[in-house]
C-alpha cells in the first residue's frame, strides 16, 4: 500500500544513510552543551530561579561562556502539571531564557536519562518524597506519619527512604558524567531532636487530630486514618552519609544543616492561612486518593484555623536547623 | 542569612569542583545515545507508533543494539497538552518503552535544541503549519484559505511558508549532527492540480460558506470572515526543493508524492462525523481566537452535516497523490 511505501522508503533511506556508529557520535562530542536536571520540579517559580542561579555560577566559572549552551531538563511525576510549567518558562528559547528546556515525566527513583548524559542534577525539597508510604508498616493508630509514633513506625519509614535513596543514587550514578554533581536541599532534622518538634510533625499531628474528629463524627472510619501514612521522610545527615557510602559511586563534597527560614524574625511572621493554602496545593492529591473530597475540604479548612492558633510553635520550629544541603560528586 | 549560606556553599562547591571544560565533555562523548525528535507531535498515538518504528529501523541497522540508548524529544507549541502526551507514554522509561522521553515546548520555526545534539528529526503532518497567517495578505473576500482564492493570496501563503521553512531549516541545520536526518511526511499537492480540489480546500470552503451564512444572520461580521485566514499551506515538491537549495546545508536523499489513504476503497469509507470531530479537536483553537465560542460550536456542528453530504467528493480527493514525503541529510 502507498502509505507503507512512504514508510518503507523513509526507513530504507535511514538504513542506508544514517551512520549511527561512525561520525554521528564523534560529531556530537564536539558540542559544548552543559546539561542540567531539576528533579521533582513541580510547577513553581522557585525551580526556575534556582536554575538561573546555577547557570550563572557555571558561566562565571567558565571564561568563554559564549561557547557554552545549556539544556535544562525539568522532571516530575507524570501527574505533575507540565502544561503549567511550560507556560511559565521564560521565552524565547534561544534568546532571553539562556537555555533550552525540556520536561521529563517519571519517578526519580528510577532511570530518567541516558547514561552519562547529565552534568549537574539538583533537587530542591523533593528528596523527602518516598516512592510510596512504607509497605506494611506496624500499626500507627491515630497518626498519619512517623513523627511522635512508635520506633517501629519510624524504622519502617527510614527503611523505605533508604531503599528509595539507594535506587535514586544508582540511577544518578548511571546518568551523571564522571565529575558531575548532584545538589540537594531539603527537610531534615538534627541528631537528637524529637521528630514531634519538626514543623511538619506538628502539622501532620494536627491533620491526624482533625481526621480523628471527623471519624468520631462518623464521616470516615478511624481505621482509615490509622491505615493512611504520608509518604514523606526527613532524612538525618547520617541517613544520607549511609546511603552515599553504600552506593559507593559519589563523594560528599559538602553537607550541612541550617535554618530554612532565617528571614523569620520577631517582626516578620508567616500568614498561616496562606501557608496552609500552599500545603493544600502540594498535598491535597495524597489525601484525595484515600478520603472523600468533602472530608479533604473540611480537613484543610480546619487546618488553616488550627495552624493560625499554633503559628508561634510553627515559627519556633522553623528556627531550628531542620534543612539539610548536600553536594555529591560522581567519582 | 542562612538560606544564602546554603546557596553560597553549594555554588562555591560547584565553582571549585565542577570541571566544565575538561573531562565532562570528554566523558559525555563516550555515551552511546541516539537522539530523536518529533516536531509538532501533538498528543496522539501516531507519534508514538512512528517513533517506535524509527527506533526499530535504527536498531536493525546497528549490529550491537544492546549498547545503544535512545532519547526521544516530543515537541509542540507550549499550548499543546503535554500532560495528556506524558500520560499516554508507555512505561517504564528503562524497561518496556525502550527510550528516555522528554517534552520540548516551543515553535519549530526557531531553535529548540543545543547545537549538533540530534540524530534524527521527524515531522508527521506538521510542516504545513505556518508560524502565523500570511501577514497583510491581499483581500480574501468570502474565504478563509488560499484554496480557490486569487493568485495574490496564494503567493502570500507561499511566501510565508518559504520564510517559515527557511527558519525551520536554519534551526535544524544547527541542531542536527552532520550525517543526521530530517524526515517529513505531510500534505502537499501535485503540480498542476487546482488547490480547490484538495480535500482540505473543499473543507475550508465549507467552513467559509457556513461562516458567511452566520454573517448573513448577523451573528458575526462578514469582514471578520474576510480577515480570517487559516495558517496552513500544503507545499509543492518544488517549494521544498527551493527551500532546501536556498538553505544549502542539507541534501535531499528521498522525496515523492503519494496517496495518503490507500486503504480508502469502494468498500471502505470514512465516517465524516467522526472525521469532523478530529478536525475540530485540531483546529478549534484557531477559530476560537477569532470568533465567539457559540459561533465556533455552530460551525463544527454544521460542518459535520456538510462533510457527510460531501463524503464522496472528499474521499475522491484523498485518492490523489496529495501527500509528500522527503528525507534530508545534514551535510
Amino acid at each position: 500500500m502507498a502509505a507503507d511505501v512512504t514508510k518503507d522508503t523513509i526507513h530504507d533511506t535511514i538504513a542506508k544513510k544514517l551512520d549511527v556508529t561512525g561520525h554521528l557520535s564523534a560529531t556530537s562530542a564536539t558540542a559544548n552543551v552543559i546539561k542540567l536536571a531539576d528533579l521533582g520540579c513541580s510547577v513553581g517559580p522557585n525551580t526556575l530561579a534556582s536554575i538561573h542561579d546555577l547557570i550563572h555560577v557555571i558561566k562565571q566559572k567558565h571564561p568563554s561562556t559564549s561557547q557554552l549552551e545549556f539544556q535544562v531538563f525539568f522532571n516530575d511525576l507524570p501527574s505533575n502539571d507540565f502544561n503549567a510549567l511550560f507556560r511559565s518558562l521564560p521565552l524565547p528559547a534561544d534568546g532571553g531564557r539562556g537555555y533550552f528546556a525540556a520536561g521529563v515525566p517519571g519517578s526519580f527513583h528510577g532511570r530518567l536519562f541516558p547514561a552519562s548524559s547529565l552534568h549537574v542534577v539538583q533537587l530542591y525539597y523533593s528528596i523527602h518524597w518516598l516512592s510510596a508510604a512504607p509497605k506494611g508498616p506496624p500499626a500507627n493508630r491515630g497518626r498519619i506519619h512517623y513523627a511522635g509514633a512508635s520506633g517501629a513506625v519510624l524504622e519502617a519509614y527510614k527503611a523505605q527512604w533508604g531503599e528509595d535513596m539507594g535506587r535514586f543514587l544508582a540511577a544518578r550514578a548511571a546518568e551523571v558524567v564522571a565529575g558531575g554533581m548532584v545538589l540537594v536541599v531539603g527537610p531534615s532534622i538534627p541528631d537528637g531532636m524529637p521528630y514531634s518538634r519538626l514543623a511538619n510533625g506538628i502539622m501532620f499531628d494536627c491533620m491526624a487530630s482533625i481526621l480523628l474528629d471527623l471519624a468520631r463524627q462518623g464521616m470516615i472510619k478511624e481505621e482509615e486514618v490509622d491505615a493512611f501514612n504520608l509518604p514523606i521522610y526527613a532524612p538525618l545527615p547520617g541517613d544520607i552519609e549511609a546511603a552515599v557510602t553504600k552506593n559507593g559511586q559519589f563523594t560528599i563534597e559538602a553537607m550541612g544543616l541550617n535554618n530554612p527560614a532565617p528571614w523569620l524574625t520577631e517582626g516578620v511572621h508567616v500568614d498561616m492561612v496562606e501557608f496552609t493554602g500552599h500545603i493544600r496545593a502540594a498535598m491535597e492529591g495524597m489525601f484525595l486518593s484515600h478520603f472523600p473530597s468533602h472530608v479533604v475540604g473540611i480537613l484543610f479548612d480546619r487546618l488553616a484555623v488550627m495552624m493560625s492558633e499554633l503559628s508561634e510553635e510553627m515559627e519556633s520550629a522553623y528556627k531550628d536547623k531542620i534543612q539539610v544541603y548536600f553536594v555529591l560528586c560522581r567519582k
